[in-house]
């Protein structure tokens, strides 16, 4: 046999082929020459505010504040464009689709005028400040084309907050001569492209900053933005592991499979996973919050559908549980914030360092706790109880997102469960597997949706740029209708704004969506998963399929589906 | 929008698609009716064992040992042939394919006669003895075709011992009137498989019984046997996902991820993955065992690598890990067995009845262990060594399998790291992250050649039974090679066993196959793997595609590129 595969330079079949795909245009976006952006007044952008929030938007951001909502529309006659010179940044986790609004920009601006340059600052918005950058070529751009990850100019998690930090990204794009600088983020780093834009009006800059909206998690989402890339790849990719997990549970029949879902703090990769797989039970953060539940509430429920599929045969079965759940249960964020205040003393300190068993440890750390608090820490399993103190930050905080949730519910199922034995109201057998549906979706090849959407994303931004908008985040509406149909917009950044307090400060910041209770997807699955309960109704959605009849490659997730 | 796709009745896109897809058979295959069985004197199956071997296995084979090797080849003339019934069982673990072999059997039964009839014992060999069957329906077939799992007919892990047992599948056989019985399994439900062939003969039973080789672990491959079904689905399955996470690590530029790879003991999971995305280290437990390495050892080849990089500016990276290691460590086993011993004493259970803290149980632990085993067991992470005197089997032994390989040597790496940074050889940051390809492969859809191989071992399996072939195994031939030069042979079972002691007795047994370090396969990965330590060489598999040009749809693995 050759080993010529094994060169490490060639890819493998499919990379070569996603290379070579071309994701197509909504008709707008063809012909940038004739393009122009027009003000959709449809919309009150800002009256769904307090007047007071309105107000301190209004100080925080006195030259971007007010600015309307853009259709980018067709019109007859050609425009003469002149180079445009444009730096771009990656921000925060990997998203797939990223690599393509960089060809998107990339494309847009030869078409703009062959001269037009793009910079990609390295390794996250830290690369602005060090203006570390790499020129992005043809080339360069060929071989990132439909690729999954951040690799071609990395990214990192710098915030630019200090005002030595602003002179120093305003240098830069002094340094450069910069028309735009496009922020590929989500809902922090975009909030953080609002102050750019803000402090380059200010500075008499002729540089426009413009951001896209990136996050696998689905919660930069509103009004105005339909959704974020690469939340469809990613939903996709566990989508594919969930029924395949399923499919193994069903087959083996003695396994309960827990599976902990990436996506920080709101449910939606949880929701929209759940109604294209039909597990038998999957946990929505924000309903249980809602709910006022507790932990052994949630874990109780949980051992009732366990009881009643055993009683019909089934010692089987799929549940999915947001990364984020514990922030959402009130007596957990009590105990954490207990844990911080007493992990914080000084007496602790030297206590927990002079005991050297972790179990010391747990009994000192539960007679300093009240009663309350108590309860809830006590019935935790040993490993957890062991996370939550010896797992601290710098700031000798819990680390919230180094618990294994999953394993906390299962074991704690467990528990419930041999109660149940004793009690003999369960006469099944219990065999708990855990599984991370993590790191294996944000860097994937993005599915033809995440490709085209950020393909028209990356135009959209040299428009919007070319426009000379600054403070917009670069939109594409109508998603879950064919390209052709797709509408491009420029959005205020501080339109998508409110007021949060931060630290006892007024802080003016995009808010984050969580699942709404009464949305139309949400509805959805609360009128379906009663069923799926006890039957097993999983859906096998298979891999990402790149070609093949649009039936396999196009489908559009619940997401779009219910802004329709 | 409809929700008419959350009915719970309909299939997703790509799941339609498969069960449409019509796998190809080898030209051979196609006319039943023109095929023969004839002698291949090629080789001499036989002649490889010792004499004693011979002996003893003709003496637990009275009947079907010393069976010549058939090949599968087309005659000028159509045969008549009767209606033939057969019944079917799926044995131990899922692996993709599965289903097709049932489909495979009952296709080619319909074109023996439509009179033939198919039955599927339920949920394992335990279904046999039980006499559990349903009977399988073209309607039932075609609601399977191409899916992964094994959930049509279920599978189970019954071994058939006792002659109760062989008594009961003996009624069995005669009360359905079988002409055979298709036992689907790995290396041991084969041998189970061959002794029932020998019984059925030795009781003058008309059945035959015929074996096909099943398992994603990679270890049932031979000189006759080129590979298992479900190995290639399985092993593309995790490569799309180590590609994915080597990806991730890349763009993030700050994780060392630790993959513990599915297969039992062999590593052929871990090598085919390797050889396939080429990440940084992949850890082969056979060689470890040949070179006699202790697991610090293994830590510090590790924590060179991590350094090495770290060094060039790279805090990534992705490690490999076959889920059997530890077993091949002579220290660690060496510690287990201590373990059991000690945790079987009366004193023992006591003391550890009457601690109540796992430390506690760990001191005790630790007074009763050799200086030496001590040794190995106090250097390992306190979450290890918990694992290690906590969970417990019914007997009182440590469950190996249940230790986190992944994690025990991540932890270990960081102690390691830690070491070499106080000593300031090492600067870096070191952020681990686990993560198992396990279950979310076993019941994946299988790949086409996964598909089509299966189909062509069902149709092989009755004609093996037509030509009144009785303990052979199914096979197929050529599988590096496109479908029509594919060779159909039969096997016989005892050609592939081998004489080892268990129990201080000597038990005839298919050998399992490990990962030979002299062979071509791992000899490819050893010339390459030095230039993926320090380079990003990954690999980007990207998922299973099913239709589009033939290299994005029937790439072969190394396992079958390697038997050419």
């Amino acid at each position: 046999m050759s080993d010529e595969s094994l060169v490490s330079t060639e890819n493998s079949a499919l990379h070569q082929a996603r290379l070579a795909y071309k994701p197509p245009l909504p008709p707008s976006l063809q012909n940038i020459h004739k393009l122009t952006a027009t003000m959709d007044n449809s919309d009150d952008l800002h009256g769904g505010l307090p007047p007071g929030d309105q107000h301190t938007l209004k100080m925080l951001f006195p030259h971007v504040y007010g600015q309307e909502l853009m259709a980018l529309t067709k019109t007859s006659e050609d425009h003469q464009m002149n180079p445009l010179k444009i730096g771009v940044v990656l921000s925060g986790g990997q998203a797939p689709g990223g690599h393509n609004v960089i060809a998107g920009l990339y494309d847009s601006l030869m078409k703009v005028h062959h001269d037009s340059e793009l910079i990609g600052f390295i390794k996250g918005p830290g690369g602005i400040v060090d203006n570390k950058y790499i020129r992005i070529t043809e080339e360069l751009i060929d071989s990132y084309r439909n690729t999954g990850g951040f690799d071609m100019i990395g990214s990192g998690r710098t915030k630019i907050e200090s005002l030595k930090q602003f002179q120093a990204v305003k240098a830069a794009m002094e340094v450069h001569d910069l028309d735009g600088l496009v922020v590929i983020g989500g809902d922090d780093s975009n909030t953080n492209a609002a102050m750019l834009a803000e402090y380059f009006k200010q500075e008499n800059l002729k540089t426009k900053c413009v951001g896209v909206p990136k996050t696998i998690d689905g919660d930069l989402s509103n009004k105005y933005v339909e959704m974020s890339f690469g939340y469809d790849t990613c939903c996709k990719v566990y989508t594919n592991e969930i029924g395949n997990i399923a499919r193994d549970g069903r087959s083996a029949a003695k396994c309960w499979f827990f599976l902990k879902m990436m996506g920080r703090s709101a449910s939606h990769i949880t929701l929209e996973c759940a109604l294209q797989s039909k597990p038998n039970v999957a946990l929505i953060s924000e309903e249980i919050r809602r709910d006022g539940q507790t932990l052994q509430q949630v874990v109780d429920e949980l051992a009732d559908v366990i009881c009643a599929r055993s009683h019909v045969g089934r010692d089987y079965g799929v549940v999915l549980i947001p990364e984020g759940l514990i922030e959402f249960i009130g007596e957990f964020n009590d105990l954490i914030s207990e844990l911080n205040r007493t992990l914080a003393t000084k007496l602790s300190q030297t206590v927990l360092g002079v005991l050297k068993k972790a179990e010391q440890k747990i009994d000192y750390i539960e007679s300093t706790l009240s009663a309350k608090t108590l309860k809830s820490y006590t019935v935790l399993p040993l490993e957890i109880k062991m996370q939550l103190i010896l797992d601290r930050d710098p700031h000798g905080n819990v680390i919230v997102s180094a618990i294994e949730t999953e394993k906390l519910i299962g074991e704690m199922v467990g528990i419930e469960l041999e109660r149940r034995t004793k009690e003999g109201t369960y006469k099944g057998k219990y065999n708990p597997q855990y599984h991370f549906c993590g790191y294996q979706g944000r860097a994937a090849f993005p599915s033809n949706f995440d490709a085209k959407y950020c393909y028209a994303l990356g135009h959209v931004a040299t428009v919007l740029v070319a426009q000379n908008l600054n403070g917009y985040l670069s939109c594409v509406r109508n998603l879950a209708k064919p390209v052709d149909e797709w509408q491009p917009y420029g959005v205020p950044l501080t339109g998508l704004m409110n007021i949060e307090e931060r630290h006892g400060k007024p802080k003016a910041v995009i808010k984050k969506a969580l699942v709404e209770l009464e949305g139309e997807k949400f509805k959805l699955f609360e009128k379906h998963r009663d069923a799926w309960k006890i039957q097993d109704a999983y859906r096998y959605a298979g891999p990402i399929q790149y070609s093949g009849a649009a039936e396999l490659t196009e489908e559009s997730n619940f997401h779009v589906r219910c802004k329709l």
